[in-house]
């Protein structure tokens, strides 16, 4: 059969598949060995007990006919939708309405589906290094694609796009580089859209991280972001969610759509016509498990666990300094981003790093050219085997 | 911002949207009115015990670090992949590999998503009427959709395409019509799509309401089909799955995808690609409580709720016949498709059941032109209302 051109077109593996395949081979040659992963960004530490209640209470709820839920809305159910307007917007000033929030299975799918309301011949800016899934799913759809470079000159804060782009995608704290934006530098990107009529797709998945009081947590902290950006917001590491699969996106009222005919619509109707077609909204029981995230108890359980993966990031910041690597992030994101040594590629020190030190970190590279030449380690282990993994990097 | 023109060319609404608004806005005129819905394909029972308990399980396991589960496979947990394989395709002596097994959060993200890997230019045929998914997620993508219109005249029952389809959409059991296909009929699309190089996709979402021995569960029983039909599977009404949200979809590897520059791919891998770039995997929950669908013990209590329905569909059949409505479907299925009396549109006799009955129904009309006339009654009610109902109807 024919197919979709652009699929061809594309490297034939997502990263982190291509990661898993290495190390289950080299797992397979190396039975015995101890490997200890500091590579994709999932978390070890379990639910936090507010939130297994709430899946038990769920279970039962199911079991029975006079509370069973079927079908739940496509956006998600107003007593979650409406903890997230509170919560996360109106408690630190922010006016979201619960009709401009849509609860869905991740930020994964939202960050990957949303590019299908974008018309084909578009521009796409996204920062280099860049999470995968921006680039390749505009890429599926044939889009072109332009890269903004975050290095060590520029302190990994790219410069607004020298040529007009319709949409830039951005997330801060940043996956890979742990890097944030300063109110100042993100109103510059806001002002930038507004001026260019092009709209941020801001992905916020790590600003539970933010420990500096004055670095904004939501992209809608700076005047005018309402008529101009959408937000993804997720509970895979605020929460351990990664397995359970709920997340948010806010799409403001105030962002007027347009058709090359010259119809108009607002971009919140049109996603909504998209999550009403194509998905059935999330499992009711990871609603009620993310709605317990909300609590007095859920919040006290959650913010422990964040604190710990932070510890594990100053320990690793810390250490991997005092070794003479260049290490950037991990103060307001869980994220440490590491030159390599010696002039390796970054596939060298990955391939080193499994081999000498069993320990899985993920290759710049695979986040864009600008990524080549570091690596990203992540804080999502245990103390223990991230202090295991810093003595045998000390090591090497 | 420009958006995607295909999006502004839609009907403003999904159909079932649409209906629940019109549903709402009656209930809120007539709050003390008791409505009894045979509209949307909801359930009403509760999950199986066996479910259940799978479910509590699953919740224990990740408040514990040691048993915690983060990121899954993107396409499923292997005990889920092999127990289907071995239960859904092995036990009927059909050959399919657990790799060739994509789980999902449930199929209408798949039938939804699965044109992504179509051409933008193809032909794609849906039959008329139709479950408005896979028409919408087309049109969406600009493409061509041709009708396979499906009336009394031909007892449901689609002829082949007059022109060359590149893509075709078969539902069996129907929705909404209720019909089955022989394997006589089946084979006749299997030969055609694969005398044409076309590629079927085949909704199998009900085939476990299938009581007579002869008639297909899936389109693999059919030879051939390995080589042209990829094949999409639910829990949510084989098991009440529609809240707990989980299904998947059947990719052989034996189906080439070729771009027009001539290069060559399995349909597996691009779809793997697809699933490994957009999606994170269904909720590892989710995932447990479908594997509990094939224990012994699940499957008793499964089938018991199955038989429950079919004989809701039975009454309600018999009923609307002794009434001398013309009635099809809810033999091998849990929808029953009514011809409206005495001339009365589609929507006209929707209107007349909530106003006068208080009971909800799905237009004919809403699944395309060859539905007008016609309304879509479901199975899926308690008996006591699925009875009141039919009392209601003999009233009006």
């Amino acid at each position: 059969m024919l197919v979709n051109r652009h699929y061809m077109d594309l490297p034939g593996n997502y990263l982190f598949a291509d990661i898993a395949r290495k190390v289950s081979a080299f797992r397979e040659q190396n039975p015995a060995t101890h490997i200890i992963s500091l590579g994709i960004g999932d978390v070890t530490q379990p639910l936090a007990p507010a939130v297994v209640k709430a899946l038990h209470k769920a279970a039962d709820e199911m079991s029975l006919a006079s509370s069973f839920k079927g079908y739940g809305p496509e956006r998600g159910y107003d007593f979650l939708r409406e903890a997230i307007a509170a919560n996360d917007y109106r408690a630190r000033g922010i006016d979201i309405d619960p009709d401009e929030v849509f609860v869905s299975d991740g930020a994964k799918s939202d960050t990957g589906n949303f590019q299908e309301l974008l018309p084909a011949d578009c521009t796409v800016a996204v920062t280099d290094p860049v999470y995968p899934v921006y680039a390749d799913s505009n890429l599926m759809a044939g889009r072109r694609i332009v890269k903004l470079p975050c290095t060590a000159d520029n302190n990994f804060v790219p410069q607004l796009p020298k040529t007009h782009a319709d949409v830039i995608y951005l997330c801060y704290p940043n996956n890979p580089t742990g890097t944030v934006l300063t109110r100042q530098q993100l109103s510059r990107w806001v002002e930038y859209a507004l001026a260019n009529d092009a709209v941020i797709f801001y992905d916020a998945a790590y600003e539970a991280f933010i420990q500096d009081e004055d670095i904004p947590h939501s992209i809608y902290e700076i005047k005018g972001a309402r008529q101009c950006a959408i937000e993804f917001r997720s509970y895979s590491k605020t929460a351990g969610f990664t397995g359970v699969r709920c997340g948010f996106t806010v799409v403001p009222k105030d962002i007027c759509a347009s058709s090359a005919g010259g119809r108009q619509a607002s971009l919140n109707s049109l996603w909504n016509r998209r999550q009403t077609t194509k998905f059935n909204g999330a499992s009711y029981i990871s609603q009620r498990a993310a709605e317990a995230i909300y609590t007095q108890e859920g919040r006290v359980q959650v913010k422990e666990t964040l604190n710990y993966y932070m510890h594990n990031a100053h320990l690793m910041l810390t250490a991997l300094r005092n070794l003479g690597y260049q290490a950037y992030g991990g103060e307001n994101a869980p994220y440490i981003w590491t030159a390599t040594p010696g002039g390796l590629s970054s596939w060298q020190f990955f391939e080193l790093l499994l081999h000498k030190a069993n320990i899985v970190c993920t290759p710049g590279a695979g986040f864009g050219p600008s990524g080549e030449g570091y690596v990203r380690f992540t804080a999502f282990n245990t103390r223990e085997n991230t202090n295991k993994a810093l003595e045998r990097i000390r090591a090497v």
